[in-house]
């Protein structure tokens, strides 16, 4: 490209700018068609037999920490998880991620020789480009934080086994296992298994597996496979089972911050984790439960509603792609993998250039998640990954961004150049 | 009372003993009737415009860390707090009081030097006899806790104040200031500002005013009237104000793990804690809180309601207060105030005898909070405090219960005086 091609993009980027867009493509949000087809969960539970549980409990009450036995089988049938190992909770997997995170710098985890807050140092390790929340947990409770790449199979196992078994300090790994955040890759099978076959330095490492998109898939003939971890560690005993902190919600599958969250673990996991819950806890929202129980009936009920979403969010990811396909393909100034499911599409744009192509977007109106929060600390070392969220806006608005974002890429890798 | 009557009350114990009943005061709970009360809730929001709240912000999706602002104004209108002042929030109130400590505990509170938990020593005050969920709380996190002693206006403030002033590892005192559990004292306007106006040697003294009862009262013409500590401790500045953690919830209004849980603190508190809470969740659900709004319509709506629950309670706390009076009353075997609101009936027999009574009880099919219960580590000093909690029970359960109850007061006493 010459000196008159970029005089030519910064001609066509000023005249958007000149409309003053406002355009999203920041938040992993279900767009309003996407909560339409929950509706019907609402009026669902309405009179008290509806609220009465197959063991006769008065959902409407006090009583019962760990979820309706009811709302367990549920997801033991979504997610071939046994219901003894299922915890289910209140309206956030992230609060449960927290809680389990706080009370082991309180308390430490089953097997802890101390809490981890009297430890050292603690430390964990982060598959990036990641999910920020993740991240921003660590960072507030002050555990290090220590970046491994993603591959398209999966984390870094190489790099992941080295640092877990040499390195008591090393207590946990942050997973997002299926169409992960931001990447979209699910871990191959001999990840998976590499996973489960972890020996830790440390005898409490715990691997927080935040499978928040078990059921997020586009084509529903074309899902990707995920493996399941409990099943590979219980082959290899309980030392391998109680390394996993399983998690997963309903907050894309019917209300974001209205549905259900779940933990699963093993049994003596959960026995130390409710022990410590009874403090903070009466219960949670078994109603809330109830409507999922009723509304779904079965596994099957919630996978059928799952293609619903998939017919709302495949043309989405199709003009995310396409797009990018169309604007950015062959000329080296860009990398993605359209993705099977999940929320987000990963865009890895020449290195120096994330920020710039955020700043370029923001002044055009068009908002992305700021360069560098997928990363620990807010620190892309490469500065070149972006995160497209593209599941809230319109069809229309989302051409416009990211035909916008497509510029802002063009140009700044053109700046970058010159 | 002479050997005869001993074995008179012993043959009446032995007869009732061999019926093998099932009865239960055990717990704090709502019974059915009051349940079906609410029920006009669970079907109030079921279309999208009911969803969208009053600045159009759809709670059906992300957003929000502090509850809806037409929430917040029910809520104010209700507690007369301003709206500024609160936060709406999850299911339990309980877990928002337990979350305040623990984020104490890892990070400190506002004005804190340190964490709490990196202080040689923590010390809570704990009113006796009080809540056991309060107590459990201070017990999981070793927190010290030092028992006051309940006067028919409050705490015994001498004593509050002297610790409190005198010791800078006191941190907090937990307060039930309406209808207090067990008591059903209320605290005089004296306490309130006393409290108002402590002076602790710590900077970052809190006092939890876990104002679970606010509305809680059994007579519309006779309602126990609590001083609003937070305009009290305004007139005093800053640090007053901010020694107040304010609590309250509507699991006894609406439903009891379904409800909303709300706190009220100063600016400087809510910001502070705010901060930490956007690293534990994404917000609470705002469906819920909606369907509380939208239910009630007012404050007033509120108020009409709890007196429909007023009306299936009276007769309850009549039940036993008229048979306590009948079977115990001037016979110098035990103590209780009849409470104008609240749960429960908090009842003194003879020192030593609180234990036996439970267990005498608990033999002949009645089952009681445990003895003990209702102070710190479960040791009362004088083994003599006894809850009682009568609302879940049908009446006759609960007329058949109170006889056995003042049976077994009679047979413990006339045992402990052999």
């Amino acid at each position: 490209m010459n000196e008159s091609d970029l005089s030519a993009l910064r001609r066509r980027y000023e005249d958007i700018k000149s409309k003053h867009y406002a355009l999203d493509l920041t938040r992993g949000k279900p767009g309003k068609p996407q909560l339409d087809l929950s509706m019907g969960m609402l009026d669902v539970v309405k009179n008290s037999a509806d609220c009465s549980a197959e063991d006769g409990l008065d959902c409407r009450n006090y009583g019962l920490l760990d979820g309706l036995p009811e709302a367990k089988r549920l997801f033991s049938d979504l997610l071939s998880i046994p219901a003894e190992n299922i915890l289910v909770a209140g309206n956030s997997s992230l609060n449960l991620m927290y809680d389990c995170i706080i009370r082991a710098m309180q308390f430490g985890v089953y097997g802890s020789e101390r809490p981890w807050g009297k430890e050292k140092s603690v430390k964990f390790l982060c598959p990036v480009p990641g999910y920020d929340r993740h991240f921003a947990i660590c960072e507030s409770l002050g555990i290090e934080m220590i970046s491994v790449p993603m591959t398209a199979e999966g984390p870094d196992m190489d790099t992941v086994e080295r640092l877990v078994s040499s390195d008591p300090a090393v207590k946990g790994i942050w997973c997002v296992p299926k169409y992960s955040n931001p990447s979209g890759i699910t871990y191959s099978d001999e990840v998976v298994r590499r996973f489960a076959s972890l020996r830790p330095a440390a005898p409490d490492f715990r691997i927080f597996w935040d499978n928040a998109y078990a059921v997020h898939d586009f084509y529903p003939e074309n899902k990707a496979q995920l493996l399941d971890i409990f099943s590979e560690a219980k082959k290899l005993g309980p030392k391998s089972e109680n390394m996993i902190m399983y998690f997963a919600s309903t907050s894309k599958i019917t209300f974001p911050g209205s549905g259900v969250a779940i933990m699963a673990a093993s049994r003596d996991n959960l026995e130390q984790i409710k022990k410590l819950m009874f403090y903070q806890t009466i219960g949670y929202d078994k109603i809330n439960q109830m409507r999922h129980v009723k509304y779904f009936g079965s596994a099957d009920g919630i996978r059928r509603h799952m293609e619903e979403h998939a017919k709302l969010l495949r043309p989405k990811f199709e003009i995310v792609c396409e797009t990018l396909e169309r604007e950015l393909g062959g000329k080296g100034v860009a990398e993605w993998t359209p993705p099977l499911g999940g929320y987000f599409v990963s865009l890895n744009v020449l290195p120096g250039c994330a920020r710039r192509v955020y700043e370029l977007c923001r002044d055009a109106g068009v908002k992305l998640t700021e360069a560098g929060a997928t990363y620990p600390y807010h620190r892309d070392p490469d500065d070149r990954n972006l995160r497209i969220a593209p599941t809230f806006p319109n069809n229309d608005d989302l051409q416009l961004a990211m035909d916008i974002l497509c510029l802002c890429v063009l140009l700044a890798s053109e700046e970058a150049k010159q």
